[in-house]
């Protein structure tokens, strides 16, 4: 408890004394009110108490969307802990890097990460015990022996700018760096999400990004701060998110393309009602836009600009208002664009966007000297590109060439990875990767390779050689072969040329 | 500039950037956009830097509301120091104490308040130098000498928990404190209203409250934090405001009664349009809400509970959903009600209003005894009494006993000081004073007296002694003479008694 801040523990007090039979989540069936929902995490901070995890240490988990999930958000807040979410879609390789850098006292992993999570066990020495969601074998111990503890739950953490999760993100040499968000950052962008969507207790998200991606937990955080109700679902279904939209009134949902196209299709073929929702988010084509305001007209599509290194969004507005545009920074911070020297430019130039207020987060996971610069002169800097116009409208403009990034479905692929990847084939001599547009995930990753003199290579074998090497989402989705890759007088590939001639499917 | 938070300063640069050509401030027929409110800020800054004024310096400004008010505000924040505004209404003795309390380096004097404060000049030692806002003679230095500085603006102080304004109020004594709010705590409040209210830089606040008064410069900077442009009238004359809210397409105001009411009839005398009204907020009768929702059916009343302790507003909610509530906790903070050992009371029973997050501030000014008592437990310590329902609205029951404040429109008055006051009479042997209900002013002040044996006293009479010692709006409305005020066993007065036998006007 603190006087002048209110922490994920106080969220959950609150709820239940306030909204305590109303319904806090759903997944597969279950229903689970603010009151019980409180109960459950005091149980499960209790069970971590007694595993020996206390403030600042990290908990993992790799699962797919649960009640678990959420449940471990708060118990872990509830410690003062720091939650270890970890995407299962990384290769086993990644997936080892991120527990090895995150060093967490216990690992929770769900039914279909276990093997993989096994093979592990003896390469992560911080590790103390590991606990399994279902169908654990040795070593994994069942997750009941924590979530059902029967000790006093002890007195809640403060909150406040301690660490309250750790997310994988954002390489700049091919190894995700871990953003550390605090309570107070995830309170305020919560904070932040209530203001711009008018949330309130009947608000019903449907949580269909991953919670271990801040979209998907922010998004569940904001709805919880407003004493509303969350959907959860393992995994996105568009038929089965269709249904769950219909029958539960669902009020609100973020996703990325093309999960609002799939969910569109899905409700009109099985003639489901999604004349609930009022506010849809993320980021998507024109046309599914179009198609959403068309079905949905009391609906409104809302763009945004955001990172794990924020919180979440730090520009938010109406899509309509400005088609294209990212929205306007909301209230509770500061966006700018500037040039190298941190100086502002003038409306309708581009530089890199800087941020400032209460969503900057604590600092990449043990990386001070990236701390340092990336937060020089009092601003985070995003390493993405943009301009604001006259109005304050945020446009993006790719990523800064330090910090390629290729976004394919939502997904973050660093092109310095899949090129490390790709030069590791012997028949490779050089490579640039980019992101190119793509009409189904938004962006794909597009190769633009040299062979060495007297091999040969198809597109097919280097792709089948990626996927199988990293994650999959990673790999090329198209692959070209040229003689030679354009040079800037620095002697570093010239990606804008790379772009300029390759930027296309 | 500070990473995380956002400050005072940076809310002006940014309008300047985002809304320059924008109106910020419309006062007495002058317009003044954001680029030139931060010029203005800037220029007065730099003079009052020249003056000797650094981080953590008090200035006083006793004045009617004015765009100097508003510059001063801007102008102490971005030295980090402390804007004193002293309710220009009370008396002279009270006026010297808040100066003496406050011991401000300089102090700004509107033309009206010149006379009673050069009275006091040689009483205050740490005042360094007068300035005078029109008409001056020495002592007073004009303010044009701030306001014209040409030196180059210093760098913006970065705000978070430093303080920013003192005001003083909430006296148990007899003797206001002073509550000293941060920046951090002058933008979270801000911040909330923008939520609630959804405000954005097409708003037009009608600034009727004095600037001195949290719920005046409260609207003003919740505005200024949307981007949107405050309506400055020196004093609300309902006349005035009404055509002024036609004029300028004013979307929200707050007030106390009568002034809704005035309002309402001023316009309907002079045919003023006051459709574009969407928000009107305060403490109001149900029969004027009603009138002004049959006047305005687009707009919406909106009921709180606040005080300058907690930066305004802790609970908002749209009157007509819960009418005669003071509405719902606003997402920021937790408001709860708790008995003497700070457990949470059952819904519907009554305790005391305590209330925990960012709006609560930093503590009365040199009090810290009073601090440690009134922040007991992690909890602010309202000095109020209220209820929360099943459904999360609070209603207000009064003032704790140890704390009562009678309310006549909107002004705090502490029945200790009034009592103290009319013991000073020599005819006067006990003395009771308790608020009263008013149809005018909500509430009044009551006193119910017992004289010495032998002495005659009339309810005049003793209404000019007291209305001539402390500020004109403190003295009773309404005089009882009585044998004997009731005791309770520990010889205290039994004020619940007094209540219930005098408990009306």
């Amino acid at each position: 408890m603190s006087l002048r801040s209110i922490s994920i523990p106080d969220i959950l007090r609150r709820n239940a004394a306030a909204f305590g039979d109303r319904t806090a989540f759903v997944c597969e069936g279950t229903r689970v009110t603010h009151r019980e929902h409180l109960g459950r995490v005091e149980r499960l901070a209790a069970g971590l108490a007694q595993a020996g995890v206390g403030a600042g240490d990290r908990v993992a988990v790799l699962a797919r969307n649960a009640l678990e999930f959420a449940d471990l958000y708060g118990a872990a807040a509830w410690l003062g802990a720091i939650l270890l979410p970890v995407n299962w879609r990384l290769s086993p390789s990644e997936i080892a890097y991120v527990l090895a850098d995150g060093a967490p006292k216990l690992v929770i992993v769900d039914r279909e990460d276990q093997p993989g999570i096994a093979a592990l066990a003896n390469s992560l020495p911080s590790v103390a015990v590991y606990y399994g969601l279902g169908g654990e074998v040795a070593p994994f111990r069942p997750f009941a022996e924590l979530a059902e503890c029967s000790n006093p739950p002890p007195e809640p953490a403060s909150g406040g700018d301690d660490g309250a999760v750790i997310i994988h993100t954002a390489a700049v040499d091919g190894r995700p760096r871990g953003a550390l968000l605090s309570q107070a950052n995830l309170v305020a962008a919560a904070l932040q999400m209530t203001a711009a969507w008018n949330l309130d207790e009947r608000d019903v998200g449907l949580i269909a990004l991953p919670l271990f991606h801040i979209a998907g937990f922010g998004l569940l955080l904001g709805v919880q701060l407003a004493g509303g109700s969350s959907l959860i679902v393992p995994k996105f279904e568009a038929g089965v998110a269709a249904r769950l939209v219909a029958a539960e009134r669902a009020t609100i949902f973020v996703e990325f393309a093309p999960m609002l196209g799939s969910l569109l299709d899905r409700a009109a073929e099985a003639g489901a009602d999604l004349s609930s929702l009022r506010i849809v988010s993320g980021l998507d084509t024109p046309e599914t836009i179009a198609r959403f305001e068309a079905a949905c007209p009391a609906a409104r599509f809302w763009a945004g600009y955001g990172q794990s290194e924020v919180s979440g969004y730090v520009t938010l507005s109406p899509w309509r208002d400005r088609p294209g545009s990212a929205g306007r920074a909301t209230h509770v911070n500061l966006v700018a664009v500037v040039d190298e020297l941190d100086r502002a430019v003038p409306a309708n130039e581009t530089g890199e966007i800087v941020v400032r207020g209460p969503l900057v987060f604590q600092g990449y996971w043990r990386r001070e000297a990236d701390n340092a610069i990336v937060w020089r002169n009092d601003w985070h800097h995003t390493g993405d590109l943009g301009r604001i116009d006259a109005d304050g409208y945020l446009w993006y403009a790719g990523r800064s060439p330090a910090k390629e990034l290729i976004k394919p479905g939502g997904e973050n692929v660093y092109p310095v990875e899949v090129e490390r990847t790709i030069r590791e084939h012997p028949a490779i001599a050089d490579v640039a990767v980019i992101g190119v547009p793509d009409a189904q995930w938004g962006e794909a990753v597009k190769a633009v390779c040299v062979c060495r003199a007297g091999t040969t290579l198809t597109a097919a074998a280097l792709i089948d050689f990626v996927g199988g090497r990293i994650a999959r989402y990673k790999k090329p989705k198209h692959v070209v072969f040229v003689t030679a890759l354009p040079r800037s007088a620095n002697g570093l590939i010239d990606r804008a040329k790379v772009k300029e001639d390759h930027g296309r499917a």
